[in-house]
Order: structure tokens, then C-alpha cells, then sequence
């Protein structure tokens, strides 16, 4: 068949498409059985896994415009791979449904298989079996499996009152990628033969604007501080999806305390993204404390714990008073409304 | 919040809808940790698991109007436990992603998780997490859990030069539900007041119809089959999606064999079909040679191997010629196309 550079996946069947898409994908040391049966096969050497499944929707979660095939594949992994390592569990393998409208460039599809591969192989994870259908808008559905290694699964339920919460990752980064994207606040780029007409002021916004959007099209969660926490006896953790009130708003509860926030502990978060905010006229309390799909991990560890690589203190854990907020910032009620993102919500968009 | 029965998901949040769903779905004996923390854990005794998985698409896959809720939740999941049982393995655990539009009635997702439940249930499987987000069609990713219970994978390389080809389910009877479904062909209810006004001719064709029709909604594969095929050493193994000719031509490659099929062995299939194939114009051979969604399970036993029960047989392995095809009818080409199902093929329906 003669390529062209922007064949449609129409033009491919399945099986030539699949062709395409599986030499891209990385095998991982767990991988018993990689694609091509009816099923994979993984190890699972403690006798258990971990599994956690996460789908990303065209022009819900993402669009074309903003994201290209290799974000949308990254993202669709990395936010998953953030579920199983909020568990305390090294991920291990993951396997795919896709979802593609007929006209969808072929290009675009190998550029989303590249993305998860590199979501994947850096952590080791294999990109073991999927599935491939047509319809109406790109869809992809991603499930991720971990090992625990012998150790209990971290839930949310453990904080106890005198607790640090501390948190690994970044704070209102892919909110703030997203506000200058709706915003058409681009990074520009600086031609070193014009180096009078940039300032330094301008270089810094251009610098915050590409890290934001990074992080909005391809979060970097640190996953090696799940199971790193994990093995320092962590009490209770939680990957950040949703928002940080939101999110801590749900361990609070499960664990039945109340979770106060330290408006220094998230200064600096904020303050990063303060030039931005100004730019988009937005505020960056708002982003740090509601901003989701940072994927970062709300971890809390008990008061004389040693707190492993990547984790720094946000707040404590006090009693929950009844009537009282199950989030506080320094002892109050936040500043701002913690909803955070609902995936229903009528023109939600993240 | 005043309930009213057409009530659509947009006027639930994310967490009252899980709130719905979740109390539908049943744990099973392999769930360790269940829905609710940011994974969930399932037990893998021989220190494995096999995993697979498929997503159905509004008007790709199903139409509301021919399938209720409960019919797609029901298919998605048997679907995912036919290609865990093709692997020899008993399924443990699913999880699950939904795309739905706003619009949706919350009666219909409930509907969807009954489905769910009544397939999971038997067969003890839990449904241990999911993923809900909109999107502009209803959209059900499955993925689906095994365990292997010591014994290795059956894979499709197995088949030998003198082993019998068998098979376990029914052939044809999704494509001849669609195909009754597309013609509008429905089955009556006959009154017991008007006994004089219906033939038995017609309570037969009215029978097939019942059976094809269900059969495409909801397919009931034998999913114990493929442990009981493995434990009896079965050759090579899988589950037919994408019709009989497809799927044996796959293993046939495979195996480097040539797989012939029996007329004979397959006549009785076609003979159930034959009255409802007269009355859509269609042809019984084309529904049992290459109609897909049964999900029965296709299976090569050595000359000697006692076969297990439900399975019977319906070809055997010859040497495969070069030039020759991988899939023969009585020792000659098929008399139908057998391209079979292609999910990118213009205006397929199944």
C-alpha cells in the first residue's frame, strides 16, 4: 500500500494497524505473556496486584489542538501509573482500549504509541495487550497493574490526629498549563539575534508558560515516592486527580480527621505561578488548591517518621470537629470553593 | 435531590453515581482490596494473572435501542471473561471505564451495572473499580482478570498435524440476533386466548428468533470450558470474536497448520439458523462461517485426549500447503468470504 502522510486509520485493518502500534510499545521484566493471544499474561510475585483503570476523553480531557497523539498517549498512562504508586506499588504493566474516529491520521496513532512507551519504559512497564475499535472521538482507556512487593496497600483511611501531610510532585502546574492554553499565552521562542528586545521578565513568564503547559500535556508525578513511601511506613496516601481540597477532602473523611493545610508549607507553589495567573487573570491560590491532574501523591507520615526523597510538608492532621470543615488553610476555611473537578459538570474541561 | 425516572447522570455528581453503581456490583472470593482508594488489590495465587481487554462504542458495537443497560453491561464483561477462559484461566476481577453523555438516564446506567452483576455473579468474579467520565456516546471498556491455577497459558501455536479441531458455544447466532434485529423480525407473544391463530411452524421461527436475538445481547459463552480444556491438556485454544473463518485462519498461522472444517460437524449449527436465514435472506453458512460475538471457544485436542465436556467436534489439523489456505471447508476454499468482523471497515455493525 502506498503511504501518504496523512492517512486516515480507515485506509488500515486492525490487524495491519496493530502492526503499527505493538513494535512501538515496551515489553516490561514482568511481562510473562506480551500481546498478540487472547490475553497477556504478568507476574504477580507477592500473590497479589494492584489494578486501577483511568479513561481520557477527546475535548473532555484533552484536544487535539493542545495535545499531540504523543501527550494524549503519555497522559493516558502516567495519570494511571500515579494510581497504582499512590498504593505504595511499583507498576508493572499496562493494557489499552483505543478508540479512534475512521479519519484519524495513522501518524497520530503511532505518535500516541510513542507517548505511552515513553510514559512506560522509563518505569519498566510493559504495555501488554488492547483493544482497537472506531467512534465518534478519540477515547483511551488505560489499566494499570502493580506490584506491591510484600507490602500492605497504602489506603487513605490511616491519618491520625498530630500527622504531617506532605505531598510529592507539583501544585496546580497542569491548571495552569491549561489556563494559558484557553488563555493563547504561548512560550515564545527567543531568537539569539534579537537578544535586546526580550527581557529577563519576559524570559522568566516564557519559562513558568512552558513548564505549565508541560505539565499540563505531560505530568511527571514522581512514582518511585509511592513505594518509596510505602517502605518508610507511610500512614495513609492518595495521587491528586481531582484537586488538593477535593482530594484531601476524601482522605479527611475516610480517615475521620480533619487535614489543615499550611498556607507557607504552599507559598512557594503559588508563588511560581504568580506572574502566570496575573498574565491570565486567574488567581494561583485557585490552581494550587483546586487544580487537578497533577498527579502528584498526598501522602501523610506520622510525627518522628523520616520523610523519604521528593516529600515535603503541607499541613498536619488535627481532630475533626463535627459541623467543622474536613479541609482547613492555617485553621480557617479556604479561601476559595474546594468542588475541584466534576466530571459532569455542564462545560467542564480539564 | 427529588428523583424522577428519566432523571439524566448530568444532575448527579461523579460520587452520587458511583454511589448508584456501586452497591450493584459484586465482590468476589479474589477481591482483596474492592472499589474506593485509588486502586483496588486482587489476589494472583500462582503469582500471575492474565489480563485482556475490550470496549464496546454506542452504534459500533450496540444501539440503545436494540440492547438495554442491562444487555451491554452483561456483554461488555462476557465478552473480557471469554478471552480469560480462551487462555485456560478462571476470571477473577474486572474493572471498568464508562464514557456516557449528560443526557443519559441514571435508570440506564443502573440498568448497565445489573448487567454487570449478572455476569460477574456465577462465576465470582468481582467488579473491583472503574472510571466514569462523559463523552458524546456511551462508551464500556472492560478489563478482565484471571487466574491460571498453576497450569501454563494455552496459547493458539499448539495445534499438530492430526489433532482434532472442537468447539465449545454456539456459532452464528449473535450475526443471526443482528441480522433479525436489522430486518425487524420479532418474535411474538402468542396469546393463550388465540391458540387457533398460530402454527407451530411459527412457534418455532419465533423460538430461533428468542435464542439468535439473545444470543447477540446477551452472549452466554462456557466459560468453565476453557479451565476444564486446559486441565485436560488441550493443544491450542481461543475465544471466537470475529467469526469462525478469522479466528481459525489466526490460529492456523499460528500453528503453521493447515485447520479443516467439517460440513458435517458444522451442520447442525447452520440447521437451527437455516428457517430465521430464509426469512432475513440471508445465508446460514455465511452466520456460522463468519459471523463474530459469540464468543464460544475454539479448541484443538491431540487424536487420543478424551474431550471435556461441552465440547464437540467440528474439523481436524492437516499439514498446511504453500498457496493452500490456512482454513478449509470439507478440504476445499470456504464458500463464503471469510474476512469476518473488522472494526474499521465503513458502516460495520455487530
Amino acid at each position: 500500500m502506498t503511504e501518504h502522510p496523512n492517512q486516515p486509520v480507515r485506509d488500515l485493518t486492525e490487524e495491519e494497524l496493530l502492526a503499527r502500534i505493538i513494535p512501538r510499545l515496551p515489553q516490561g521484566p514482568a511481562t510473562v505473556l506480551g500481546p498478540g493471544d487472547d490475553a497477556a499474561v504478568v507476574a504477580a510475585p507477592d500473590g497479589r496486584f494492584v489494578v486501577t483503570t483511568d479513561v481520557l476523553v477527546e475535548d473532555r480531557h484533552f484536544r487535539r489542538a493542545w495535545s499531540s497523539g504523543c501527550d494524549v498517549g503519555w497522559r493516558a498512562v502516567m495519570q494511571n501509573l500515579a494510581d497504582v504508586a499512590a498504593m505504595g506499588a511499583r507498576p508493572t504493566a499496562v493494557v489499552t482500549s483505543l478508540v479512534m474516529p475512521p479519519d484519524l491520521e495513522v501518524t497520530w496513532v503511532e505518535s500516541l504509541a510513542d507517548g505511552m512507551a515513553a510514559a512506560c519504559a522509563p518505569h519498566q512497564v510493559g504495555a501488554v495487550g488492547g483493544d482497537l475499535s472506531s467512534g465518534p472521538v478519540v477515547m483511551i482507556s488505560v489499566t494499570a497493574h502493580g506490584d506491591l512487593q510484600g507490602r500492605e496497600p497504602v489506603l487513605r483511611d490511616g491519618a491520625r490526629v498530630g500527622d504531617r501531610v506532605c505531598h510529592a510532585g507539583v501544585l496546580g502546574r497542569s491548571a495552569a498549563g491549561l489556563a494559558a492554553l484557553e488563555a493563547g499565552i504561548v512560550a515564545r521562542c527567543h531568537s539569539p539575534s534579537e537578544p535586546g528586545q526580550v527581557t529577563d521578565d519576559q524570559r522568566h513568564l516564557d519559562a513558568v508558560v512552558r513548564d505549565a503547559v508541560g505539565g499540563y500535556v505531560r505530568p511527571d508525578p514522581p512514582l518511585a515516592a509511592g513505594p518509596a513511601a510505602a517502605a518508610a511506613g507511610v500512614r495513609a496516601m492518595m495521587d491528586l486527580s481531582d484537586g488538593l481540597l477535593r482530594d484531601a477532602g476524601r482522605m479527611a473523611r475516610s480517615s475521620g480527621v480533619q487535614l489543615d493545610l499550611s498556607g507557607d508549607g504552599l507559598r512557594p507553589d503559588v508563588e511560581v505561578l504568580a506572574e502566570l495567573a496575573q498574565a491570565c487573570e486567574d488567581d494561583p491560590w485557585r490552581w494550587v488548591l483546586t487544580g487537578g491532574e497533577d498527579h502528584g501523591l498526598l501522602a501523610v507520615f506520622g510525627p518522628d517518621q523520616e520523610l523519604p526523597e521528593r516529600f515535603r510538608e503541607i499541613g498536619t492532621i488535627a481532630a475533626h470537629e463535627p459541623g467543622r470543615p474536613w479541609v482547613t488553610l492555617d485553621g480557617a476555611a479556604p479561601p476559595v470553593d474546594g468542588a475541584g473537578w466534576d466530571h459532569f459538570a455542564p462545560g467542564a474541561m480539564s
